[in-house]
């Protein structure tokens, strides 16, 4: 069996993270039982929730174990099976984990699944046409439930789920706005990405000039906002809503790292009789299907445009993940491994 | 025509509210017209929303202009009538304001509804049979969906849509925990509303007491949470949630007066898959019935409590009106009128 690296949880943060809390290993893969699979590992995706996870306290899910590989979503190709699903050669999307190999049971629901890259290439399976593509699209769907006409807010615009929901809004009619860090991304989105407009965070440090970069380019107010980020730009936009707005929250990053982040006018929620509603894109098994085929017919007819961020090999992962968590990288964040 | 005594708003308030914003005025009830029913008021309801009418800013609702009646609910008896429907002596319950008479054109839709005294004494239909009644049934069936064994937290408990959320919810049931303030409020929950526990926010002045009591009473967290309060109470029931927890924002009466009053852990929404919803009862008409009927025959039959503090006279409504925006009131604030 081929050596294994792998990149273990050394120690868990206090608030911002560092490279030092984790640790790269290596070793042998394990011998294939009945039902195994052996993926060689061609892509690690690389996701904001894996901040959560290397915390202690209560969350959504159980915090990552310390010494124990690093989940996270992989794409790759069967090396070798003992499973009848599965044939050398296949390529697979699974959760894999911060490691070159993995060694899964075929059986085990949800863990590994073929796909097929004819149309789509391996690496949007866990972008566009995987998890973070269904998680825009159930936040959309679910909880925005946008109409044709109305003004839809994205958050961390560019970044893998971000690009998706804009997308996704304007086959739905809407008009769509990302809020994005930095020009080149903000061009991205209205250039390639089909966005009707933009404000760029990082030219609004203050809350007044982002309210008023926001209102320009919502004449209309807003109906539906999919939340990624929280803080002030949560803020800015609560004040553009209009009646009955709806906001999908995926995630706030910009308090991971237990800085308090709290939400300045909450009344608006009465107000604008606003529904906020937070959600994880695993609880809604059901909508995976339906999501994925419109996620993977419009990747494979070139209708969603998206960024990839490549880091080199599994030992660029922690440092890859950080910039993540700083909105250094555009686009989704993968590393190549195996290359 | 008899002599009106009207309460009209004399200026706005800048923060809290004084009695110097009213003014009580004479003037004759207008001639009827074709279609007219001139209400003889016998009570009128003092409510908190009316805080909201008194400011000049955008909010859900159309400002209270200066210098005319004070809108309001009213039950009252038809003392002449120029309309079909509507006899001289019929008890009625309409939106006649701040004052001793109104004259209403009885065709206008939702305006004058003719109600029994039977079996439901005529101040119920502004309270458990009226609007605060059908509040809490939109809040708690529309939003909350409470189901059997959750636990449902209710603030603002003894007041009139407080104490009927419990009850609406006790009916379903749930364990019903109430949040008011003061030991009389805080025994009549328990003693009489059927409410399974509560928490006295008087008696614990800091957020890290509050929390505790709170834990105290939801061993196993809470599931619903009817909100008309804001600030650090809903702070410490957001740190008692469960996964999937439903909030129904009906009020947020801390920051009426435009104090700030953020949210300090809002990330707590995605943590927990938290819905948080505002509502208006006006905007949701077709609940009224099925809402009415339930709440009517739960009234009739004894088997919803609920208190009232009647301020006696017209004179008496503004001082009543700032006492309610303190929680001086005990259950549902009447003004009698024409007594």
């Amino acid at each position: 069996m081929p050596s294994n690296q792998q990149i273990v949880l050394k120690s868990r943060p206090e608030g911002e993270p560092s490279v030092d809390n984790f640790e790269l290993t290596t070793s042998d893969t394990p011998a294939l039982k009945d039902g195994d699979v052996l993926v060689k590992h061609h892509f690690l995706s690389l996701d904001p929730y894996m901040r959560g996870r290397m915390n202690a306290g209560k969350s959504y899910a159980q915090p990552q174990p310390l010494d124990e590989v690093m989940i996270g979503g992989t794409v790759g190709v069967v090396e070798a099976s003992m499973h009848p699903k599965f044939q050398v050669g296949d390529t697979v999307v699974g959760m894999g984990g911060w490691q070159t190999y993995s060694v899964v049971n075929g059986n085990t629901p949800g863990m590994l699944r073929k796909v097929s890259t004819e149309l789509i290439p391996l690496s949007a399976y866990l972008g566009p046409v995987g998890m973070p593509g269904v998680t825009a699209w159930v936040g959309l769907h679910h909880i925005c439930e946008p109409k044709a006409g109305e003004t839809v807010v994205v958050s961390a615009a560019s970044g893998a789920v971000g690009t998706a929901v804009g997308q996704l809004a304007k086959a739905r009619g809407c008009r769509v706005v990302g809020i994005a860090g930095g020009q080149d991304k903000c061009d991205f989105l209205v250039n390639e990405a089909g966005f009707d407009a933009y404000v760029d965070y990082k030219a609004h440090t203050d809350p007044k000039s982002l309210y008023r970069a926001l209102k320009e380019v919502t004449p209309d107010g807003v109906d539906c906002y999919f939340e990624s980020v929280g803080g002030p730009i949560l803020d800015a936009v609560l004040l553009r809503t209009n009646a009955f707005a709806r906001i999908a929250v995926c995630g706030m990053i910009a308090g991971y790292n237990g800085e308090p982040l709290p939400m300045q006018n909450p009344s608006l929620i009465l107000v604008n009789r606003i529904k906020i509603q937070g959600f994880i894109v695993s609880e809604h098994m059901e909508l995976w299907p339906p999501a994925l085929q419109e996620l993977g017919t419009m990747v494979a007819s070139g209708k969603l445009k998206y960024r990839e961020t490549v880091a080199d090999g599994l030992a660029a992962a922690p440092e890859a993940f950080l910039g993540l968590l700083k909105g250094k990288n555009f686009g989704k964040q993968l590393v190549k491994i195996n290359s």
